[in-house]
């Protein structure tokens, strides 16, 4: 692709450097951008430059935060002593939006996976363990990802967590509510057997 | 979506005004930012000022420019003579492409769209009215979209000029090189037999 000019060409590829955005998207959005008014072009490069300088990370959960306590951890009437293990932010989103949880999260930042090159080191897991050990916290939900990262990432924690009295536990996997059974993949669909529950009436 | 940040928040919204961007691709984007350097994230809002600030557009064809005059307009090489009218920047990639065209373009930045309110003077048809009047041209391609829209405009843009002595064309419709007829939509290949050529050994 040659582009009639530098500046133009400048701005496609920062924005094709985004994820699933090729060239001819970027291109797309900026001559979409171009055609706006410079106040809503400056509005998203004031957003962009906010987002590395205002933004915090909540100090007890990682989270995503305005403050130095995310309003979750800040909660009083929030259960503080079980924890919900997830991978980031929209893990979190996705659980508060069921308006079913009252406990508090750990927002990991990342799964461990050799294959990226990220180690335990590489993520909030330390920051777990130092936090545990300081609350009373007695139950850790693990809500990864059911891939072999989201699993040796609970394992991995699990393990660290040895002798510190808590109960673990994980998000139940099974067939979705309406799901019919003979749609659903075999791995979940065993998984669903073997993980049974009592039936109550 | 109910947002941890208001800083994040307006990231994500101002993501999501870009066209084919949702709310879900705008936060994977926006995270996808948090986790790069704050060189990077600079980078992007810093394109993105100069989009507004620095980019020029051709006096003469208005096509993105770095300069007053772009280059295909500034080259002498080029036959000025014969002007191609597009809707914008990718049709002129995409002719400048193929490397069989020598003429010079004309840029209109929209195509006629009552359903859109955009009527002749939202875009440079005056200017290539005034063009073509005090130049030497003697031919004008459309390589508009075959669409009401590109086909009002070329309308448009012959009636304006009728009595100029000029030649009117447009870009051949037909099966695509390598294309099958039994795959070919019935309007093309229709427009095909109607508009067949000389056959020449």
């Amino acid at each position: 692709m040659e582009f009639p000019s530098k500046i133009l060409e400048d701005a496609v590829l920062q924005f094709a450097k985004l994820p699933g955005i090729g060239k001819k998207t970027a291109l797309r959005m900026v001559l979409h951008l171009l055609k706006q008014e410079k106040t809503q072009v400056d509005q998203l490069s004031h957003s962009l430059e906010k987002l590395k300088t205002d933004l915090h990370y909540c100090t007890e959960c990682h989270n995503i935060s305005d403050a130095n306590l995310c309003n979750i951890c800040a909660d009083a009437r929030r259960h503080h002593e079980v924890i919900c293990v997830v991978e980031d932010l929209r893990d979190v989103m996705a659980i508060e939006n069921t308006s079913q949880y009252r406990g508090v999260y750990h927002v990991l930042g990342g799964l461990i996976s050799p294959v990226d090159g990220i180690g335990p080191s590489d993520i909030k897991i330390e920051a777990l363990c130092d936090r545990v050990q300081q609350s009373q916290a007695r139950e850790i939900i693990f809500a990864l990802a059911a891939t072999m990262e989201g699993d040796t990432t609970a394992f991995y924690i699990s393990k660290r967590l040895q002798g510190i009295p808590m109960k673990f536990t994980s998000i139940a996997r099974g067939i979705a509510i309406g799901g019919e059974l003979e749609y659903a993949d075999e791995i979940t669909l065993g998984r669903s057997i073997l993980g049974r529950i009592p039936y109550n009436v």
